[in-house]
């Protein structure tokens, strides 16, 4: 019975269309064109490489597709056993046709024909929106994007602000900045003048959210005019500032950054956790790890001084999820979101969306986002959280709790979709 | 088959009378005598107000319970998901005859007339133990409480000690204690006089144990009388004391309740790891949190220095539970001990319960506590638990390991009752 | 049908032979005489004086091995819940034919007998062997061990290197290295010096890996000769070194082994988290525990300095297995190894064997090891590992995935056994 139940659920979640909340999309190019594009995922390169492949050998300069993809297929068997493979032959079974067990060295080549003939068609984009029942797709979108040229109804915007907290020690950066918002930075008023810039600008092009990734060491605290006022001065003038100094800027732009977002009415995703470039010689984006020695505590002067603000917050570590779920249930501005990067494999999505389901206002989580880079991800990722979601929905709330199946697929789309568009905007 | 195995096992659990060894219950005023005293409860009115009802709505002065009860009830919709709604639903149906699936706004009154006029039979408090099986429930003294006045056979005192060890800083605290004990506390000998003399008064009037809730940066240790002497005659004769004196003073009380422990041969429970006062706006008792970055280890000198102290052990962050299992596992004087607040909803509770009864010897886990500050929530917390405990019992002894199911039940009651009863002592 | 594709696979992998790459086996001494070595492992005797059984009862000197064994039996039934008496019983049923529910104190005796007529035959070890299906097994040799006398190509040694790294500072470990190596030992020129030379007589004598446990709070850096050498001129004339000065030397040393390994071609196996003596007054091997505030973090500047070494990493804390995931998955020289100590019970096992599958090459895991100290463990401890691994792949890859039964009997051959031969090198 249980079995069937999960059928059920599963099958009325399966025909609900989606809102995709966080992906790295280009709207430009949204869709893959070959194979390469798929395969160039830096979860596969990154696990090809662990298993032993030469990064040289798939980041040769001007690299054909199709001999990137011959690269990176013998690898292959090292990974049949990874969630991440299971997206692949997914993808490759719904969008390609593909029939066989496995992806190999004696099967692969037909693989690439069939899959470039459907990618060159010129509908693929709609194609595969359409066949992953996407509705809108959440961007993350530098700064400095005039956000022109696509429809932000579909592809909407969102102001990726790590940059701006974590770089303005880089010349580059700061012209950036300077650049897209006509000001000329030299302390903290002209600071927050760049920075408003920004989310007028984004916000008069649709944006929803304004998001980061953090490091696990980084503390958010109030920072007065008088100490950030030298060190903008200082820094935007081509100084070199040292660590503390470093800190005190990044603590003085996410601070602005929480009261403009206060001030817009918009979203703030913190995604927490992330430590960036531990593997030096990684692939490309295959490089960060983590310490999962972070604690929300960190948030605390935050999370009380913009109680307006809402907070979808991502953890890194699966160990930080209790605290993510406890800190949703106490704090009104604190919302569950998703389940990223080395926490999205079924094992620890299962346990945290449990710990969620029965701990958190079901109004204040967001289930899921893809994350993804190229469109055709959101289909087996949003799959595999389906069935996990209906599988939990199915023994903690219809057979445990005697709930009808109605109720719980209510439930599911409330946690699916329903909550994305209460907490960023209905889709306009 | 498992599914029976379960059922045999759940209803012998389900028929054991119970001890329950940790409550915030009021012995003058047991059990609840509105609804308002159910929903009113931190686990409900925190959740509403983290799905977005005003603190202001349900904490304005004199409020009539019918009226905070009725402003409660629109927000029960958005946390029909947890695991403490599904409590609230339980003692409704099993207390107030309540037969529809949900609480809302339509059916609430009807609710609250039938729960009222139960409750308002002279009998209430007696029926609730009855129907929940409660044979003695522990309680949480304040210091200076008379411990007069009821039948401390079934309301069993304790000696709750936070204010003694955290909160000598505050005049009202230093006071109590000094009218309490009839002793003018100067220094290390009149503060060891202080505390004895409440040792005396507490197991003079049947007190089974210590305890003490300590946040996550607590260190214990010895100070030497020399070093605490000073800062003891500086604070009590209302002297500011800095952070350090602060630390060593706590330190100092600390020490000295665990060596009366030790010479009145009473168990310290220790709740470790909360964080007082995180969300500063919010509602009553609902504003704690915690930080998981805390370790056991903290506790090595306190436990080798009092081998003779049974120190049954609670920890919030459920990161924490290997560490306590395995420490557990080594040392005689610890104890594991319920599942405490953000660890006691179901799926932190069973991946504890596996662990424990896996590694911990048997005789040395406290299966369940309720923490309940009214009698009704005993019948659902336990509720949930021996339905988790009867689930592990089903299937990793009686199938896995091919016990019976009378063993198994036998492991369970000595986990949810017989160990209450030799670590604090039997019912007098 | 799930529990048939289950009974499918372990039948499967219970046939497969074992090389089990990490023990504390004596090869001089490798089988039990009696059934005091058996329970006289540190998992019995502490879980015992957990209970209550004061130390001094079975560590009284000349104590007869029966005696032993009888002081330990009346408290086996504070424990029969434990994973590690259910391995007691296996031993007990498989080896030496017993069949009752559990061991009291009115049967031990008969047991005693019975297994010390089995003991005594004199091709027992050859026996165990055989029955266990082991066809290697891996050891732990101190720095200075002959490695004579014993078949090196069954009882496979390692250099274990824990003396070397942290008690430089006793007189006794500096005399054993300059005498083992016939070097005089006065800086980092001669350090290494000895230290190539334990290399150059452990991988002459078929040693396939250096090992080494380390305390949470080690971080790996490399030192400079200039301030090693005053450390070690210092330290190895017999003065006293204080803490900066003894992490240095650790670091120079740990620095130096991982130097080795990757002139030799041999792979570091580590052992990470574990606090020495943390109860002091524990039962033998009973007095080690953790701190579960570690990070692989620590490991970023030894993991991107040696590429080519080879580091199989075990984490005491199950906190620690999604960072050791994570990392496994991004660094190709870091590998996933067992399930350690107190990580080794069932309902951890499954949670990290789900994990390391679903997100780790899968030529990049050791998937068990026994840890034992006498031959008649790796029966049970393999046993319980091998019942995990085969309903993990039944439910997850031959349920959920559609995998066939073969297919994933391949999978679990490769984690169990084929891994451990590409990895340390194949049996010779």
């Amino acid at each position: 019975m249980s079995s069937s139940v999960f059928e059920e659920i599963h099958s009325e979640l399966k025909a609900l269309r989606l809102i995709d909340p966080h992906t790295h999309i280009n709207p430009h190019a949204a869709a893959s064109t070959t194979l390469a594009d798929i395969l160039g995922y830096h979860y596969y390169t990154e696990l090809a490489h662990s298993a032993g492949m030469p990064r040289q050998q798939i980041e040769e300069a001007d690299l054909a597709p199709q001999e990137k993809v011959g690269r990176l297929i013998p690898w292959l068997r090292t990974i049949e056993n990874t969630a991440q493979y299971s997206w692949l032959l997914e993808m490759c079974r719904e969008f390609f046709g593909f029939e066989e067990e496995r992806i190999t060295v004696d099967n692969w080549e037909s693989l690439y024909e069939s899959s470039l003939s459907r990618m060159s068609q010129p509908d693929w984009e709609q194609q595969v929106l359409e066949q992953s029942g996407l509705d809108q797709v959440y961007l993350t979108n530098d700064f400095d994007d005039p956000l022109t040229g696509f429809d932000t109804s579909l592809y909407v915007p969102c102001l990726r602000t790590d940059d701006l907290v974590f770089h303005c020690g880089r010349r580059e950066v700061r012209e950036r900045l300077q650049q897209a918002t006509g000001t000329t930075v030299t302390g903290t008023e002209s600071m927050r003048a760049a920075i408003g810039e920004l989310f007028r600008h984004f916000t008069a092009n649709g944006a929803r959210a304004c998001a980061i990734s953090l490091p696990p060491d980084f503390i958010p605290a109030a920072v007065s005019d008088a100490s950030a006022d030298g060190v903008i001065g200082h820094v935007f003038s081509g100084g070199v500032a040292d660590r503390d100094q470093m800190i005190l800027l990044s603590q003085f732009v996410f601070w602005t950054l929480a009261d403009f977002c206060d001030q817009f009415g918009m979203p703030f995703d913190l995604m927490i956790g992330v430590n960036r470039r531990v593997y030096e010689d990684g692939v490309f984006q295959g490089q960060d790890l983590f310490d999962s020695r972070v604690s929300l505590i960190q948030y605390k002067a935050l999370l009380n001084a913009f109680p307006r603000v809402r907070f979808p917050i991502s953890v890194l570590a699966e160990t930080s999820n209790q605290e993510l779920v406890s800190y949703s249930w106490i704090f009104p501005n604190v919302i569950t979101s998703g389940h990223w990067w080395y926490s999205n494999i079924p094992v620890f999505i299962e346990r945290d969306t449990r710990a969620r389901l029965q701990a958190v206002p079901a109004t204040k989580q967001i289930g899921y986002y893809s994350d993804m880079y190229k469109l055709e991800f959101a289909l087996p990722k949003f799959g595999m959280y389906r069935r996990i979601l209906s599988r939990v929905l199915a023994s903690e709330f219809v057979i445990d709790r005697n709930w009808s199946v109605d109720r719980a697929v209510g439930l599911g789309k409330q946690i699916l979709r329903g909550n994305v568009e209460s907490i960023f905007g209905a889709r306009s």
